[in-house]
């Protein structure tokens, strides 16, 4: 038996999202059925991200257990042949027994990208949040700043979420502007259901001048998802990067 | 009667190109219908690029007159209604009635965009040339340098055509590299048929170590088409922008 990583690109456009749903079609069984059409196995991948309806991959990460002598690092080449044009497995290799896509990941790299000008963009339908009114790029940068560090992200999870333990580290928070695309990069140890979401919300409403920067470490400390920014549509968000400690990924393998 | 000038971004993967032919949908067409739907009016409008079938858009231009009372910064916004999603007209202005978006332009800037790596993407699908093998990028640069000027590029020119002055000026030609993205962006007072495309293949040949940099000034002087490099798919190739003089521009608006 060999334990197998992917590293996935996907359009979530067309997808109810990731993870296996009673309705809509999953990211996660597509590539199953790929896995089956190719080694006859039936059996469930472990994904590291659990993505949202229309929120896309740049870099989403899986492992599954596989009996197939296909060598490893050609599988990826076959389950493309299985796969939708809008979902590509960018590289596939064996990794240790005990490695887990989602376990054993150390953080996690997520990009939102807002489309800042007022007419639609043939290359970016589905794939970035148009806002068409001005935006103070030094207010949105400010705002960022705040969110870096270890703290209880309460207030930045959606509602009627179950988790217990919100506290989390943000290592970096980036806000770029290239010609009318606004970027916000964040990289953490970990997100709460629709945090990066609720974090880039509240920071786009620092542009907007509907709130003020200094305002969110009391929002932070407050816990409260009321007094937080409004969730920004899945379609602008995407799944760059799963980080792994190299110590983990490397041995035995 | 008004002079309006468009700027317009589209998607070339599903069009014959921008000009209207007798076999398949013309970008031009679809506006000149969408033009007819808001104002009655059935005309011709006059693009700066004849963009290639699967040939994208960033920055074309069209004019055209109209009788229509609609202020002329709105007609972007209300075309873009009549619009299928993968055309987008970015801005509309009214501009002096002798100026042409075509004749008045001075340059045009092109780019290429390589997606280096083995597996396809589901954002690039349609929208670079994917080459998976290495490419030696400083040899690249060095190739695009060469190309630098004014030439005559008949050598760049797909046979068949039917111009006769093949004489082009090269402003600014650059590879850049950022990730598995590789793009070329050249600028240049016009351009022969397929000469970007023409060019790229030849740049690219330089990066898979079948040709010299070195060879390129014997290849433009030499005026032979069999001597150049491949013609590139079109898909990979986006008209970014058309630049024209300020003057012309400004004058009466």
């Amino acid at each position: 038996m060999k334990n197998i990583f992917l590293e996935i690109e996907y359009d979530g456009t067309n997808y109810c999202g990731w993870q296996v749903q009673k309705n809509g079609i999953a990211v996660q069984r597509k590539i199953e059925e790929a896995i089956e059409g190719l080694t006859g196995e039936k059996l469930r991948i472990n994904g590291a991200g659990r993505t949202d309806a229309g929120v896309h991959a740049l870099g989403q990460t899986a492992t599954f257990n596989t009996e197939s002598n296909i060598p490893s690092a050609d599988l990826s080449k076959a389950l493309n042949q299985k796969l939708p044009k809008d979902i590509s497995i960018i590289s596939s290799r064996e990794v240790p027994v005990d490695f887990h896509a989602r376990f054993s990941a150390v953080g996690k790299v997520y990009r939102y990208i807002i489309l800042n000008r007022q007419q639609r963009s043939p290359f970016y339908e589905n794939k970035a949040y148009k806002y068409g009114k001005k935006l103070d790029i030094a207010a949105m940068k400010e705002a960022a700043g705040h969110f870096i560090g270890c703290h209880d992200f309460k207030a930045f999870m959606a509602s009627g979420s179950s988790v217990e333990d919100t506290v989390r580290r943000i290592e970096r928070l980036e806000v770029s502007k290239e010609s009318n695309l606004i970027t916000i990069e964040i990289e953490g140890n970990g997100f709460l259901y629709n945090m990066v979401r609720i974090i880039a919300g509240t920071i786009i409403e620092c542009g907007e001048g509907r709130r003020e920067p200094a305002e969110i470490p009391d929002i932070i400390s407050g816990c409260n998802r009321k007094t937080a920014g409004r969730t920004l549509p899945a379609h602008g968000l995407y799944l760059v990067k799963v980080k792994y400690s190299e110590n983990d990924f490397k041995k035995e393998s």
